[in-house]
């Protein structure tokens, strides 16, 4: 028996629609480096009807590819709602990918047309040759006059974006498009391997966009003024472009300034009441903040995630500013956000402190499990420690790989419908996660496990300490043991035996590290993750000065 | 180009693991006169599924419908979860309506099974020999080892629903179904010609549960306490049941428990944070504790609906016990949320409460629009009326008409995909709709319209009035002229002259109304609105003492 419901599709469109009419007077504010640039959505509307018409001009049909090579800005979300609107495919290409990796997703994803910042263009004019199917690039924010200092490889044709808009008509016919239709393509950093594409189609969107809206999720709020730092390039910007407009907030976008100075800056100036970016980043603002104190009460809510923010930083915020830090949990695959750690409303006091610390609860359209070594599920006890397994509406269930190239490698990454997370840890009784490690950083000595993040946690709760990074390193007794890397405060100092008699009491004496090393800066990756694969090369290569303690 | 998305559907039996694992401390409370039965959502999940195992054992099988006859309490929540999670259909019906309406619907419905609450059997008893369908009634809350006194007709059995339920298995294989099956009806109150069926689908429902859990929409938040007054017959209790798991907050159900007197007590006992009713249920309130002072502090945001709000009763809740009243506007055909009246971020003061008596803004699910008489679009300038017609996946694009034979009755309810709400008014151009009136209620008054509830409202500001209702009745030179009924509070007096004046200045003068009469209660339907088809008979029939001034 069928519904009497409409068959109404979940479309971007619909999104588009909304946040430019209910919520006409909400605004994308872009930072210039000194001034803000302000559209309100109202306006958005055209410009992006204007887009998606210059697109069709340039031969864009179907379900054809339409990069984008920029910064968080208004050009950005304009893309961001003119492609897949119009039928199109919107890939976000990451700038921060090695060279051979943005010709490889490039090239993987089939882009004809993309769009690149003007201030990317020398990085992008660097890979573009080697890119088999652009045949337009599309240059954002240079002056129209002005020669760009650039030649393009036979066959490809350079545009100027605002020319490109220019006289076109503000509206466009929005087709009725399947909800099960790609919509934007992201690949994963890949650490390992090549890049790795996840489609996201208008339903895993619109979906993802309620939940960011939901008061369980990231409670998003109309009249929010909500700053994206984490890059449009990396995970759709954890869906804030989207649930902006579905839930009627303002969206800052930073652009290139993603230092700690123009950041605070801009934060004291524009007065954002919810941001979200990594860990690192709020790090950054903190030392800047030391040093040069300035008002960053606005901020009410912070959202982190890509990696565990270490609890020390979550609690100066704070103690220090009235700013809640909350973990999420998530990643490209799962749109991202999976889970958030907001604390039961039973909770009050220093208790909230361990469920701030986990990465919290699951919203209902994520469902999470944990997996044992013998494939069986574990008891949602708190205590066994398993592979994180997650499946819903915005869990990608594959990989693109459309000549089937890749697909005993892609099958091994999912397990009986569930996505395999490759994050290792814990659900407790009342559906809090707590990840110990990713599946493949888990140390595992004499037949138990340590967590290296668990203990980079400890040793960053140390003053003296500005970083620390933990790694497994080949043990002939225990098979492993862990290698600290710290990263030591400007004119902080400490030696390895005070470092690890500090962690004493707080984890078993058995995984109390015997090899420490200092270092001057904590290599990250593209995303502002600490790059564990580095440090083990280094480890390997024998440029680390380690220090063995007995 | 298909996305990489799993192909998960929005199903009630996901709702239903995910609130009594995730949410597991969350519970039913169930108030039975003088004490709460608490019921914690994990124990739910075993109850649910021995009610799917028992109503199997009865022969529901495929798309089956499974009739309810109950109040709000744990073991109708039992069914919301029950039967639509086994793939069949949950048919709430609506113990209001007239006995001959009631067969209709069950025999409409084909009932297979009813599901009827012990203090409801006598009711029910009078209407089931008329009964085509039912096979079997289960009685809910009767002692298990008592005579019931209750004789069914032949070929109907008679069941205990705790004897249904015992010794079943505490798990169930939930049927992977598609989104799009029906999982739950519900009947219009049809106060012209037959009830009309909407069906719900478990995609639909999913999505306004997680509107409910929206901060633009209700904002229900986990660990709320959330009392559903709003019956569960009525528009599926506005969606609470399965948002309450969806979101894990707790619920409180006032059984039958709906008078006044005992819903105060409840509030001051139970401490609920949010609830849910229809104005005069919180006009009946602020009488009692007028009379009866009591604690209900613990009431933060009141969610009302199905009939405008005085804009007096929300500013006296405002006031005097710091209690946000919120106008939800929205119909059985639209699940039932479509807009709500959150004032703008940037307002403040008194200027809030023009946005607070508006119907609200339309959550990014659902999109209005305003038809004027030609079928033409109008404005959204905040000054042309017309006919609101909306669309969305919660909004029902039909209703059930299994042989087709209401079709066109049922066609002409719908314009080009939109559903036809039957309310005019105004959108603004920030996406605030303010309905004026019922389409059948407008007054046409010399080729202008007079808003009946505008008069209403204005009448009722008045500290002498109680209640006030206004009809259009047949007049020689302006086609139509209001007809005013007014209830006087207890002991106030106030004649038709002192009335009229009280308008004057709020409306233009020839608005002013000159037919007044003075009624003992205002007729109500089903749902505790206003019966103005009553009024109006009375009127025709000549038994109202009408005074007519000049």
């Amino acid at each position: 028996m069928l519904s009497t419901m409409q068959d109404s599709p979940l479309l971007i469109s619909r999104i588009l629609h909304h946040g430019t009419t209910v919520h006409g007077d909400g605004e994308v504010i872009t930072w210039t480096g000194d001034e803000p640039r302000h559209t309100p959505y109202a306006a958005l509307a055209g410009r992006v009807a204007q887009l998606a018409a210059g697109l069709r001009e340039l031969g864009i049909t179907g379900d054809q590819r339409v990069g984008t090579f920029q910064w968080n800005n208004v050009e950005h979300m304009e893309a961001y709602l003119a492609v897949p609107s119009m039928g199109a495919v919107l890939h976000t290409i990451n700038i921060r990918l090695f060279p051979e990796q943005v010709t490889y997703v490039v090239n993987h994803a089939e882009d004809h047309v993309v769009l690149v910042d003007a201030t990317l263009l020398p990085l992008f004019a660097h890979v573009l040759p080697s890119c088999e199917t652009v045949r337009h690039v599309v240059v954002v924010g240079a002056d129209p006059h002005a020669e760009l200092d650039f030649e393009p490889p036979s066959g490809v044709r350079v545009h100027h974006y605002e020319q490109l808009l220019e006289g076109r008509p503000t509206s466009f016919d929005w087709p009725e498009l399947d909800e099960r239709c790609a919509a934007a393509m992201c690949y994963t950093s890949g650490t390992t391997g090549n890049p790795k594409g996840v489609v996201y189609s208008h339903r895993s969107i619109t979906l993802h966009s309620m939940q960011v809206g939901m008061t369980d999720a990231m409670g998003l709020e109309p009249g929010d003024l909500s700053l994206a730092i984490v890059p449009m390039f990396h995970a759709m910007s954890w869906g804030l472009p989207y649930a902006a407009l579905t839930m009627g907030a303002s969206l800052i976008m930073p652009d290139r300034f993603l230092q700690p100075e123009p950041l605070v800056e801009m934060i004291s100036r524009l007065r954002p009441t919810k941001a979200a970016a990594v860990p690192t980043i709020w790090q950054g603002v903190l030392q800047h903040l030391d040093a040069a104190p300035a008002d960053v009460s606005s901020l009410r809510e912070v959202l982190v995630g890509g990696a565990a923010c270490p609890p020390s930083l979550m609690r100066t915020f704070e103690e220090r500013f009235g700013i809640s830090i909350i973990h999420g949990w998530g990643m490209t695959e799962t749109s991202p956000l999976g889970s958030i750690a907001r604390p039961p409303a039973t909770v009050s006091g220093e208790q909230r402190w361990a469920y701030r610390e986990s990465q919290g609860r699951t919203t209902a359209g994520v469902q999470a499990r944990i997996i044992g070594d013998d494939d069986e599920e574990l008891p949602r006890d708190g205590k066994s420690v398993g592979e994180i397994q997650v499946r819903g509406p915005w869990v990608t269930g594959d990989y693109y790989d459309p000549h089937g190239l890749e697909r005993a490698e892609n099958a091994a990454k999912f397990h009986d419908g569930w996505l395999r997370t490759g994050d290792v840890g814990t659900i407790s009784p009342d559906g809090y996660l707590r990840l110990t490690d990713r599946a493949k950083d888990v140390i595992k000595s004499g037949g138990e496990w340590i967590s290296s993040v668990e203990l980079e946690n400890l040793v960053m709760a140390n003053a003296a300490v500005s970083e620390a990074m933990v790694v497994g390193v080949p043990d002939e007794k225990w098979s492993e043991r862990p290698l600290v890397a710290v990263v030591l405060r400007e004119g902080a100092q400490a030696s390895p035996e005070e470092l690890r008699e500090s962690l004493r009491g707080s984890i078993p004496d058995w995984q109390l590290p015997e090899h420490w090393t200092f270092i001057e800066e904590a290599p990250k990756t593209s995303v502002g993750k600490f790059d564990k694969k580095r440090l083990r090369q280094s480890h390997t290569e024998g440029t680390l000065t380690v220090h063995h303690l007995r």
